[in-house]
């Protein structure tokens, strides 16, 4: 990532050399990760280069997944959004390879941002919000997008996003967006974790925790690192069906090359 | 507001008479309005014209409080952040006055935002994190802000903006904010409202509803508009003190002049 640093030649490179270790990571450990590629991306470049990374990663390296970022600039937002044309090729290859995309920025440079503390969140419901009033599932159904960060500021919104909807005439995001958006579970506390839970759909949430992530501390209200998650959904009121879901059904359904590629034994 | 627009000659003159038309509609129904007055904000100048702005408003005028608008560029965000001394003759104007800011941006001009969907959340978590991050608090302890529906992102991840305040070496943001900062209820569903509760002391929370405000439909699941907020709180698991703390004491206690103003029978 880092896609607002030099130009599309130097994240065309950054990117390569970060799968290839990515590869190796997970060649050294295959029970504890499978690999999700970065892709070369810079402020006012073409999709193409990520499209061919992609491809390289996926069918050569048997990635599972990419991330995409929705602002390379790193928090001046001077490019198109999500929804745009400019895009397509890029969603094109992720239907044709059957992996999904998970919309994360990088960091930003932008005075006014903190990267963890303010642009992640604010780029989550930004994208949210962006695939809300688009038609995008409509033209690729079968375009998978997860959000990290329990959806930035959106499951708490939700009441919000569903009267926006309702005012601009479009359909509910129920229907219109949760066949192809999740969410993951990066929320740092109880509260957040138990309203993601209430607000969305069990099918919907993905289990996520942080290793080296944006909050490293331990809680002292806790005694436990914020970070990590599958404590609070342990204490959650979940059921064993859904519990099984949010921890591994849904990612096996929303990343089918998990099962697919003999180098991963998860 | 609409800081976007023309330079900071066109935002004195549309502040001035949006200003004169609130008192107008306050001396119209003294019972239900107190005025909060925008101020003169363009990208790139100075704020003295907002201090003077203010210092009509608020002692000529009998405002109570007024809007401060962390990105007069309308989602560019190419000025300094809130913490930065550009913005300090208005805080110290704001003290001298004894009245609290909301922090609130104006309508979005950027492509990638939208701006009741997802310009005003962000702007809301950009803001919260620009204050933990400062000191502002330190160097004026009386200024009072507000922060707009719910807090945007914080309520739902307090875990990790708790977890970062600590990670940064600073202290909690329960001792370092919550003397200065507080937040509305513009939250349009029971989950958020009650995730809000459980989060943030009743100290901080301010009760807010609109009036022609983001969302304006009826939720087809309750029956009610999304925006009618006082319906969330009276089903939500909450204390007569705190109730009352919400619905009146705290705004009458961050916004003093509401009782001072002969002309306000509020």
């Amino acid at each position: 990532m880092g896609h607002h640093i030099g130009n599309i030649h130097t994240s065309r490179h950054w990117a390569q050399h970060c799968n290839d270790l990515i590869r190796r990571v997970c060649d050294l450990y295959p029970g504890s990760f499978a690999p999700v590629c970065q892709l070369p991306q810079s402020p006012g470049a073409s999709i193409e280069a990520a499209v061919r990374e992609l491809e390289r990663c996926v069918v050569e390296l048997g990635f599972v997944g990419c991330n995409l970022n929705p602002d390379p600039s790193g928090g001046f937002w001077d490019g198109p959004p999500l929804p745009d044309r400019h895009w397509y090729p890029l969603y094109e290859a992720l239907c044709e390879l059957d992996v999904p995309a998970m919309v994360h920025v990088s960091a930003a440079c932008n005075l006014n941002f903190h990267t963890t503390g303010s642009h992640y969140l604010a780029a989550d419901t930004t994208a949210f919000m962006q695939l809300l009033t688009a038609d995008l599932f409509a033209d690729l159904p079968s375009l998978r997008v997860v959000i990290p960060h329990g959806g930035g500021a959106v499951p708490y919104h939700w009441g919000r996003f569903r009267g926006l909807a309702q005012d601009l005439g479009r359909p509910p995001p129920e229907e219109s967006l949760l066949g192809n958006v999740f969410f993951d579970t990066c929320v740092y506390h109880q509260a957040g974790i138990d309203c993601l839970l209430r607000v969305i759909p069990a099918d919907n949430i993905l289990f996520a925790s942080e290793m080296v992530g944006a909050v490293r501390g331990i809680d002292p209200r806790t005694g436990h690192h914020y970070d990590d998650t599958r404590r609070y959904l342990e204490a959650a009121d979940l059921g064993d069906e859904d519990r099984h879901k949010i921890f591994e059904a849904n990612v096996r359904r929303v990343y089918p090359r998990l099962q697919a590629d003999p180098r991963s034994a998860a």
